[in-house]
């Protein structure tokens, strides 16, 4: 972390917390109370006889406000434990969207051309349009959106980020 | 929709939002408040000319309390539009998940004949470890976890469901 105190930095948290009525309720609340921005946010119960679930967040602030969100997440009743995946770094990012284009002829042709340049799945198709699925870090989902919003977009759904450190340990 | 009216159903709802400061905290206390379940829940800006996020929530609850979270989203002032994806039919419903697996020999072998099978791509890997990165029904996601469960599962992190309409109309 080598930059500038005042400079806005975007941070990815991992949490985990009991998963019981409420919970994400106050972890947001923490979030929209101080003002916090909420870039992405996913959540889902990952061990169901232990009931946690993890919650990703994706944010921006100065240092200081990152480092008041963690220890405020900390001290938060029903987490577990909360890690800055991106100040610990090596972490992987990943995000899902579901893409729905339409356009016939060489609109048509020029959409499926980038899906398969973008690893694109085609999950939904009719013969003027087709909803295509793409998994990858949130830029390459950017910047395949940007090419088929010239192409006929008419509807997108994004996941938001999930993210997992590299390396054999857990969390 | 043949179901009894006390039986407990599971709907998926896409909401287009205002993406503006305590949005997702009057979405979520809405839910809170009146004891409603969130079984999954996504964000994301899906228009940033616009401002516009959208939200996706699996719920589960009795046909009665299934049409009461939908009026009552619909009453929230910054909520541009609600659909019961479950309701209209015909939606495809996907979810990402990271799942880091442990083991060597006869175990990696076969979590990696596993992800094969279930089309989950290697997205990290050390001589102990893998991170699969796997998309989905929840259902088809859920038995993937349950294998690797038994192979050495010892981290994962899920999106929660994302959806979208069939078909070549717009939301």
């Amino acid at each position: 972390m080598t930059n500038a105190p005042q400079e806005i930095e975007r941070h990815t948290f991992a949490v985990l917390v009991d998963n019981e009525p409420g919970v994400l309720a106050r972890v947001i609340g923490l979030f929209s109370g101080r003002g916090y921005n909420i870039e992405s946010l996913t959540v889902a119960e990952v061990d169901a006889a232990e009931r946690v679930s993890r919650i990703t967040i994706v944010t921006t602030g100065t240092r200081m406000v990152i480092e008041q969100i963690q220890a405020q997440l900390d001290r938060l009743v029903p987490v577990h434990r909360v890690r800055d995946l991106t100040a610990e770094g090596r972490s992987i990012e990943r995000e899902l969207a579901l893409v729905k284009v339409t356009g016939t002829g060489e609109r048509r042709i020029e959409a499926m051309r980038i899906a398969g340049i973008f690893g694109a799945r085609v999950v939904d198709a009719t013969l003027s349009s087709f909803v295509f699925e793409i998994t990858g870090a949130s830029e390459e989902i950017e910047d395949f959106i940007g090419l088929m919003s010239q192409l006929g977009l008419i509807e997108l759904c994004r996941t938001g980020t999930v993210a997992i450190h590299r390396g054999a340990t857990g969390f």
